[in-house]
């Protein structure tokens, strides 16, 4: 697990390091000497003495004590190095590099698996095997370029691929974006994104730490660990980015040939990032964008300006925000006036504000004060100013990488002259700025994050179910579809609202069975095979005079040895299904029936256990709420009542997560009462 | 009107060019400079002899003759310059930079109108005022940089904001996007994007001209010319994308602060880009990404390899293709297994094909040689390929850009590394290539331009209708609603099914209305208030027997009069609406009825005239396209006449554009019709 010496190391091996700078051996080496590593340096090579002006061992067993070791060596060498260096020399913390392991076949599976029981004989930490390495302020422990510009408080990043997290900094670095750490964690063989990600949550300062975290994420292997601890740094003040790939079927595959990994449903992850509050990002150049937005203040309010010296981007901007839920509200009155009395004849304050091609940074200047102090209706700033090449703009950029240390609201840079003024861009950056290039990039971006939803409360409150009743079903239950009696004793130790039913044949048990039931009532007769057409079923029983009379009647025709009464229920088709995903625990859906979910798809899922509040989103989210309120003079359904259905749906999972498929199909909502009227259950205890 | 000596000029007069290339008289000056124009090149400056080596006359009464003439001075001024370079000095092109005119106020809308006049009265061509100036491979006639690379074969690019056409050049040139021409038409005033588009499509050459046509417009003032050109050119062959900004309303109030102009509603611009087949994109990164798409052969499948030495951003690019209804199939057989043979252990062929961090150009070659001749289920290539900056990969690029002159099939080569082999991308771009930096910002892009469906044809086939009869309804009728009989009346003579009804009061003419409406058939009582009370309501008349017999019981009813006899329907509800949309002519919507527009907004829009084919479309571009082809059992609706019915309302329009809006709500559609049961129109004659 990780420690000191990962984090911190006061001395590094690079085992296998090697003049070749186009090899890993020899680059990772180069990497620690160019960041100027500040403790003691060495290297295992058998056929050298030094290597790129650095003391080389041949005999690994004459070197000193070293806190990490850097290993590309082959992989079969790597255990009996890590033996030797875990055991005699004092290393606590190994990177490797190198690949030939689990990703390779069963032998490399199992050289894996000596050198994880070897490292935590010693309680130490292990990243790797067959990844790029480890990237901090303390060193640079990796074996590729670019380096990015290392900062406490820039983003930590753990990435699933070695690569790609190369790519991603290639999409960050030109931004301006800066890292804390990074972390690529290649076959997880001890630690992986999880782990990581745990480590940051336990040891966080706010007043130290970082509080951006990206990931990139092929396979979630430990889908709870994930959750718990993003959901924690989140409460904690945190922001996270990730891309989980793979979301398709065909991406699936991709990942699959890759990594020998096994995508992760995609409905689940989308579940656990909306539970955890994690942004989920669909590509390299969003991650980028996202990060580069949470180095900015945090967002409070849906109220953006538009500042420009240029229509086009501005209304691009505009329409971004506004079709993605944020709004550039119109601004006006006596201090918009004023304002604008300070900028040039043609200019506009209504929002966008257009400051004209001829604006100065004088005039930008006023705008930001106005928007930062006299425009309540106003929450951040976009600000975009390019150059059409005539003349310079660092006085621009200067004011506002002054306005942005002096303003409480978040101030978003959009320069779009990335060849005009690449100068006054380096420039801006180089005070540790960053640049949105592309205005819809950016809008995009921002209303993502914007509109992702807080993480859940920490500890989710679910209705009380009977778990001891339910614990009896589950325990003598077998695999397969439960008996109907079997469903009804769960729905009603879970508290679910069930269409109401039973089997007499005397007058006196109807009477009873009739208290039970309630009102309205259907009864039928039991015994004939064509029930309405020799009279048998009656609809809208109300009372027990009628029970006595029907029952009278029923009871004689011919073929009846009983008669069936059950609650009679009107309302709208609604839908709850929970289904088991592997790891991720329950998924639980909702929506309405029928046509809604077949041909609109429209379903919410999120993961148990579900709040009721965290049910209220679920229901509010659905595209066919309106007709869950009730539209056109229509009934509603109980929104509340649907809402604790559904919390309790997912209460019972976690009583029996040897459920692995429910189905309440319909239940009938009606605005006093949301009731099953037909449900599934299918238990495998195999899990 | 574009002519000769604005393409072409053999002289250039820059009337107020100066030496301070900070402005912009200097600067368009010191553009043609060292754009090397080749022709004759003149200052008018009446302070200097000379200006940036250029000789410079004083009085422009002195100039020789000219082609074109680029003005860079103030407003009030360049009317009498005009007047006199068109009338003395022959000259026949005139871009004018300078701000001032329409944009700003009611003079400078009487300077520009002077201007045009002028400028036609000689034929003239004119560009602006108020841009940043024209481009194409003969001069560099623009203030602003940077100047691309020019390519006869590069885009053809129609500004309507000059600061965004430099801001979109910003995004396109660092991938690699060359031009061909570029024009910023700034107010307007002789010719907008439309004309400068008339022009492309009426002078195309499919030897010489460009095939790819980019648009940022902030107005659509003549739809009609955008579209007829727009898909003229797209039936010959060519590309087209475009920002129509100001999409949302917000954007609108921003682009009328900005330009005075007034933003078209959006879903009118929607069915417009739709039916010309433009692709639209939201942003300058999208149009930049779509531009170089369009730069590679077309995707005639939708069918792609993804090939890759790195395994995320192949997962990505997948997904994102998948995700948006491309393939990426699942390659096998025996000549995958022999291309594996080729590739190092631990490859994967099966699509994404893995070459792996240690793959070389020779495999790279080999797997692009078995996707172009041996796999017929792939229709292109995406090559991802990055460095995690070892070594060079100048062999891979150049492999790369070899095949791509041989393949037939498109390579799309997605270059991460924008940093790492930063040298070897420029190397590729410099051979006229394209990067396409981000694989899910590439794929989402192919996406779009994969599923914009192609221009409708040139002659729309209208349904027949009865001209004569419609004109005479509408000649006679007044603004506002129509009454039942002539809505009646106009449906007939459109040919749209609608429900038929009469009121008769004696057997003979209730046997004829019968004749008339058909079966099944209700009669309805008229006279008594509470119609069904009295019994005065009969369903399902099926017969002539039945007419009879109903007739006499019901005239007998207490203060009946008459019977209405109406024809009875059932059937799924379903909506024809339309609108005229100022300058755009009518918009036809269609859609299922009730909850499914209330709720999910589901219709679909075109633009009139609309074919059964088009009509099709829409209707199956429904979300509830399932339930008009009968799901669950349920009976369908009869597709063949609800696009004959949408396509007849769109043939209406055409000849009654008087019809401001028109709803058939509900028609009622079953397997055999589908017959409006209530409808409205209302005229509005002062268009």
């Amino acid at each position: 697990m990780i420690n000191e010496q990962l984090l911190n190391p006061k001395s590094i091996v690079v085992v296998g390091g090697s003049d070749d700078v186009q090899k890993p051996g020899g680059k990772v080496l180069k990497n620690l000497i160019d960041g100027n590593f500040q403790g003691n340096l060495y290297v295992a090579n058998p056929k050298l003495d030094e290597v790129q002006g650095i003391k080389s061992y041949k005999n690994p067993q004459d070197l000193p004590e070293v806190d990490c070791a850097i290993l590309a060596i082959a992989a079969k060498f790597c255990p009996q190095t890590i033996e030797l260096l875990a055991k005699e020399k004092n290393t606590r913390a190994f990177i490797i590099l190198s690949a030939g392991f689990s990703e390779e076949n069963e032998e490399g599976a199992e050289l894996e698996r000596q050198i994880v029981e070897t490292v935590n004989s010693v309680g130490g930490a292990l990243i790797g095997p067959n990844c790029v390495g480890v990237l901090n302020s303390n060193y640079n422990g990796v074996f590729t370029t670019p380096i990015p510009s290392l900062d406490p408080k820039g983003c930590d990043f753990i990435s699933g691929s070695g690569a790609t997290a190369v790519f991603i900094m290639e999409s960050g670095v030109p931004k301006g974006l800066s890292f804390s750490s990074v972390y690529s964690v290649g076959n997880s063989a001890q630690m992986g994104v999880e782990e990581i990600l745990k480590y940051m949550d336990e040891s966080y300062d706010p007043e130290t730490s970082s509080s951006v975290k990206l990931l990139y994420i092929e396979n979630i292997d430990k889908p709870e660990m994930l959750l718990k601890h993003a959901s924690s740094l989140i409460r904690k003040g945190c922001k996270i980015a990730a891309i989980k790939s793979g979301s398709s079927e065909a991406g699936s595959r991709a990942a699959s040939s890759h990594t020998g990994a096994l995508a992760s449903p995609d409905v689940a992850v989308n579940a656990l990032f909306k539970k955890a509050g994690i942004v989920r990002c669909s590509g390299r150049e969003e991650l980028a964008t996202v990060a580069s937005i949470f180095m900015h203040p945090e967002l409070k309010g849906k109220n953006i300006a538009v500042i420009t010296h240029a229509g086009g981007p501005a209304v691009m901007l505009t329409d971004a925000l506004s079709n993605n839920g944020l709004d550039v509200p119109h601004i006006e009155g006596p201090k918009a006036d004023a304002l604008l009395e300070k900028l040039y004849a043609g200019s506009s304050v209504a929002n966008p504000i257009d400051f004209l091609a001829t604006g100065t940074a004088q005039q930008l200047g006023d705008i930001i004060d106005a928007c930062e102090n006299d425009f309540d209706n106003i929450d951040a700033m976009a600000v975009v100013f390019g150059s059409p090449g005539l003349f310079p703009v660092y006085d621009v950029y200067d004011l506002l990488d002054e306005k942005m240390k002096q303003c409480k609201k978040p101030i978003y840079p959009i320069l779009p002259s990335v060849i005009n003024v690449k100068d006054e861009i380096e420039h801006f950056l180089a005070k540790g700025r960053i640049n949105f290039p592309d205005e819809v990039v950016f809008g995009d971006a921002l209303a993502k994050v914007y509109n992702t939803p807080k993480p859940e409360a920490e500890n989710i409150v679910m209705p009380e179910v009977d778990k001891k009743a339910i614990r009896a079903i589950i325990d003598e239950a077998d695999n397969g579809y439960l008996a109907p009696e079997k469903i009804h004793a769960l729905l009603d130790a879970a508290g679910i609202d069930r269409s109401k039913e039973g089997v007499i044949d005397t007058v006196e048990a109807a009477k009873e069975m009739a208290k039970e039931i309630g009102y309205p009532m259907v009864m039928k007769v039991v015994g004939p095979v064509h029930k309405s057409d020799v009279g048998g079923v009656v609809l809208n029983v109300m009372n027990e005079e009628t029970v006595v009379a029907e029952f009278e009647r029923l009871i004689k025709i011919q073929d009846t040895y009983a008669v069936m009464m059950c609650s009679q229920h009107s309302g709208t088709e609604v839908f709850i299904g929970a289904k088991r995903e592997d790891k991720f625990g329950h998924m639980v859906l909702c929506g309405l029936g029928g046509i809604f979910i077949e041909v609109f798809k429209d379903v919410k899922a999120a993961l148990a256990p579900i709040s009721k509040d965290e049910a209220h989103e679920m229901i509010r989210g659905l595209q066919s709420y309106g007709i869950i309120k009730g539209m056109r003079g229509q009934e509603p359904v109980n929104e509340d009542k649907f809402a604790d259905a559904v919390s309790r749906v997912a209460a019972l999972m976690t009583v029996a997560p040897e459920i692995f498929e429910m189905d309440l199909n319909p239940l009938l909502g009606s605005k006093d009462a949301v009731v099953a009227v037909d449900a599934r259950i299918r238990i495998e205890k195999e899990m």
